[in-house]
């Protein structure tokens, strides 16, 4: 049997071998996914995100328990950018995720490296769709850090939750700044210390300022007490009304988002690295101004692509 | 006399004026930072960065009390990606900054908006410019939230300092993970906890594991307790030193990166939104894969630029 039918029927270990092109961005990797394409659609994309300390990893692996209990499958690929020093923190997660490490029903990947085809984006979407072509019920993408890139991955997902957790600091307002709009859904972990109904408020009271949302479309919220299991059903039932809610609109704009990520780092694999090291050399020597520089690299792209 | 020789001769009106051009990203705003090029390169443009928090926004009102101190002047630029949730933190820093507001010598702008001409991180770096420019011997760069593009914009700086603080949480290994290799410096605040020498140590051994890394080139480290001043100066000097230390390379390394944020912006701003929603809309409906899109855009840029 073909690897590709292996993979539409659930093989674990077919889905363990595509796993590993997609990993390491090849262009067998691409082939499969382009072929698979018209089978994905059917697995549920949630992106888990949020600040560091906000029990992330131990959120995941409370949803893979509950998805388990449920007699559904999943796969969960945690983004974690290319780094010396990021080694620790994968770690840390795996021994977490220890839990279902004997389960087929839970498929776990990382994404770390960039590949040479590719950006880290890509190479989590491909890893997305190749989870979902494989007929697993949800597709969880968990970023690691906060690098520069791990939360436009999330914004991936078809629906986003992020985490908070009470007493962050003084200016917990800072990071809400940053990522509050990106929440389809908000989970307010370690929900058992005594300033969890403040953020609760807190959030209210920052979505109430937003002009899009009126009352019907604010992110739903949930409070959770990850490292005991508690309200993690619950939390999983609210990311299901949110998908069941998302419209032909909304599943146009997640391909929106995507394509121009993928587009973005297309057009950086193809620009030759001199050109770009010759011009960044005649700017810091102040031979041409940075906007002459930026044009004629547009230059070089026109006669590239 | 003209608006260009005006801001060259320090005038802090004609700097407000040239200011308000940029914020907007007009026009006008880049001939002016077009003209002004070959008279920067003079001040020194720091980057400030860390998780909420962190206290950022104490250190930056601290830093330039030390820098006022001196007889030199700075300019402070606020980044906060636009979002109708940001207000509040943005309203909350310039609160903080009250205590230079009298002075012209520290002159605070934020950046909030993407522009039509350009981005966040274009419109960031023109901004900086303008303030080197107009002989402001420090220009910070802070970012306010923890949004996709703040983190990139904090390494348009010629030097960039990562805040941390003692006691975030137990997965402090998480934060550290995306953001370790940005910092040229590390500035732990609130240096008065009981922590703050184990986050040291752990630093210190994050640092060792780096490939790169040798002794004389890991990332200086100073403590700090930014709401009482202490260990402000020390810092400073710190960052002064590692401007020394930086070559013709390093200058050349910033503007490779600067350049291909810049090209990114471009090209975004160039694609006609209608044909990503095309294509976003096949795909959503399966008539066309991911890649196929992706090219047909290629073809697309490739035809207008």
């Amino acid at each position: 049997m073909k690897l590709v039918e292996r993979i539409l029927a659930g093989d674990v270990r077919a889905l363990a071998r595509a796993a590993t092109f997609v990993e390491a961005q090849t262009a067998t990797g691409r082939e499969l996914i382009s072929e698979l394409f018209s089978r994905t659609g059917r697995g549920k994309i949630i992106g888990i995100t949020g600040p560091p300390g906000a029990g992330k990893s131990t959120l995941v692996s409370q949803l893979a328990r509950v998805i388990r209990g449920r007699g559904q499958t999943l796969g969960i690929i945690a983004v974690d950018p290319s780094s010396p020093y990021s080694r620790g923190a994968l770690l840390g997660d795996r021994i977490r995720m220890q839990e279902h490490h004997a389960d087929p029903g839970v498929f776990v990947r990382s994404m770390a490296t960039r590949g040479t085809l590719g950006g880290l984006a890509q190479g989590t979407l491909e890893m997305a769709l190749l989870f979902d072509a494989s007929g697993r019920d949800f597709v969880i993408i968990e970023t690691v850090g906060v690098g520069q890139d791990e939360i436009d991955i999330t914004r991936l997902a078809d629906v986003t939750v992020l985490v908070l957790t009470p007493g962050v600091g003084d200016d917990v307002q800072a990071i809400k700044a940053g990522i509050m709009e990106i929440a389809d859904v908000f989970a307010i972990n370690k929900a058992d210390m005594p300033d969890a109904a403040r953020l609760e408020q807190e959030i209210r009271a920052m979505q109430s300022l937003g002009e899009e949302t009126d009352r019907a479309d604010a992110a739903p919220l949930r409070r959770v007490v990850a490292s005991k299991g508690q309200g993690v059903e619950e939390l999983l039932e609210v990311i299901e009304q949110v998908f069941e809610k998302r419209t032909r609109g909304s599943r146009q704009r997640a391909w929106r988002e995507r394509l121009q990520e993928m587009l973005r780092e297309r057009l950086l694999a193809v620009l030759p690295p001199h050109a770009i090291e010759e011009h960044a050399k005649r700017v810091a020597e102040k031979l041409e101004d940075p906007y002459t520089a930026v044009d004629a690299l547009v230059g070089v792209l026109a006669r590239l692509t």
